[in-house]
């Protein structure tokens, strides 16, 4: 199922795409997290819902929002998850290009997410070097601490894209990654989640960003360097893990701060984060 | 005020302490979230219950939870904020011995919250070095963004203790602090909030950690590199920042990692960390 958070005749709503369609779920759960905590018992009410639904408001009628408006959270993030995108970065700082032995994790504050077709804040005050980032984004289902490798996809409801727009001044300026990566409206998300039986493997999708048409990232996921049960592992040994928890796996090399002339997000510029087998996230920047 | 959330007769409420009473205030708010969130007004209100109350429980009869058990969102950290701190951190690590120029923040997630007197899990499957870390916590009562730094005083609920416990193994294997601050139980705090009318100046308290009774950190919060107005003011600029946001304004030097040998947390140690004004929170390491 495509599983989508929607406002329609000023109400916020957890609904389902069916065809062009979009089939309420406020039934069965008031909101993505309740639908996610809910389990594969709700899921199945879910999908009954969805079948026996007369029909519902079109896709293009309704305002998207993020999946999960307001996480419990932050968001869990990988740094440097893609090899050719830890090389454009260790280079672009003078640092040795050595990829990482460990995966590397940083946090985005929840005050951050966006939402689809929704402006990206510029703030051109706060930092003159804002950059995109195309990821998949892996939500977790169940509650697990030190979750082996080889039960981690039992763990997953489904996928989303994540466009991780970071401040590389502040990035540098102050170290620690997460506050460059955690200004507001700088994780848009969506448009939907797409639950773990619509992709049963989420290392074979491709994974593109387009800037106003031009694709300048474009790779698939199969080159993450720790694959998904492998950051899962890692994270959960010794950290509780929740349903609604949101892991952004990295993004692929293309990003601005690797290009020669360093190239870096404008008002006016549109931004399409487009996974296969999810969809496209589209955001334009604002001033 | 000494604000703080208790177990009593197997309820958690939010109270206060009054001399050595805890003066139920759930008429007034449900959790300490909700009392911060209700601003100055509630603030009033809660006052006029304690001193009208006929009284409550001893201290010593309740359970002593978090103040804030479960934060909506992950706690903001500053890391080498004491000059002394840094440099032992630095030389510790092999890197050169300069301070930040700028503030350094991460994050520990909400899971890792803990409470006064409870048990700190070990953990030695995940980690051989963890080690302690006193800190003074800022509680924000007042949402904002691009708030200056000669504003920053009005927007804080409150103080408390913080004992960032770490993991220094981990911190070094995955480059990024977020991960190795963030192991279930390493985040104990308490054991109360003080209000700020009580701390006029919350750069002039003494703040030390004492390991099994020998005194390993001692300083005073004059020390920090930079001042709770600077942080406040530097993260909030394009971040909103919540009523219940936590800032943990950084450790003095004294850490485990400092120490020549290196000192490590065993089970049975018993953590005391202390700041004037506030209190002590105390955690036993359990394996």
């Amino acid at each position: 199922m495509k599983l989508l958070t929607y406002r329609y005749e000023g109400v916020e709503r957890v609904g389902a795409l069916r065809g062009d369609e979009v089939i309420d779920l406020s039934p069965v759960a008031a909101s993505m997290l309740e639908l996610i905590e809910g389990g594969p018992e709700l899921l199945v009410e879910a999908r009954k819902v969805v079948e026996a639904a007369a029909g519902g408001p079109a896709l293009a009628a309704v305002e998207l929002r993020a999946p999960i408006p307001r996480p419990r959270k932050n968001i869990i993030c990988l740094g440097m998850n893609y090899a050719a995108h830890a090389i454009e970065s260790l280079r672009a700082k003078g640092l040795p290009e050595k990829l990482p032995q460990h995966p590397v994790f940083f946090s985005k504050m929840p005050t951050a997410v966006n939402h689809p077709n929704a402006p990206v804040p510029l703030m051109a005050d706060v930092s003159s070097q804002r950059d995109w980032e195309v990821e998949l984004a892996v939500i977790i289902g169940k509650r697990g601490r030190d979750i082996p490798a080889s039960e981690a996809y039992n763990y997953i409801f489904g996928y989303t894209i994540l466009n991780d727009v970071s401040a590389r001044d502040l990035q540098s300026r102050h170290h620690q990654f997460f506050y460059s990566k955690s200004l507001d409206g700088s994780a848009p998300m969506g448009p939907w989640i797409v639950t773990t039986d619509e992709i049963p493997d989420p290392h074979a999708l491709g994974i593109r960003l387009r800037l106003n048409g031009e694709l300048v990232q474009n790779s698939v996921t199969r080159d993450m360097i720790f694959d998904i049960p492998t950051c899962i592992a890692t994270f959960s040994h010794g950290v509780t893990l929740e349903p609604g928890d949101i892991i952004a796996t990295g993004t692929p090399a293309g990003v601005g701060m690797g290009m020669t002339p360093q190239r870096w997000l404008q008002a006016g510029d549109v931004m399409e984060a487009e996974i296969d087998g999810i969809g496209v996230l589209r955001n334009e920047v604002v001033a």
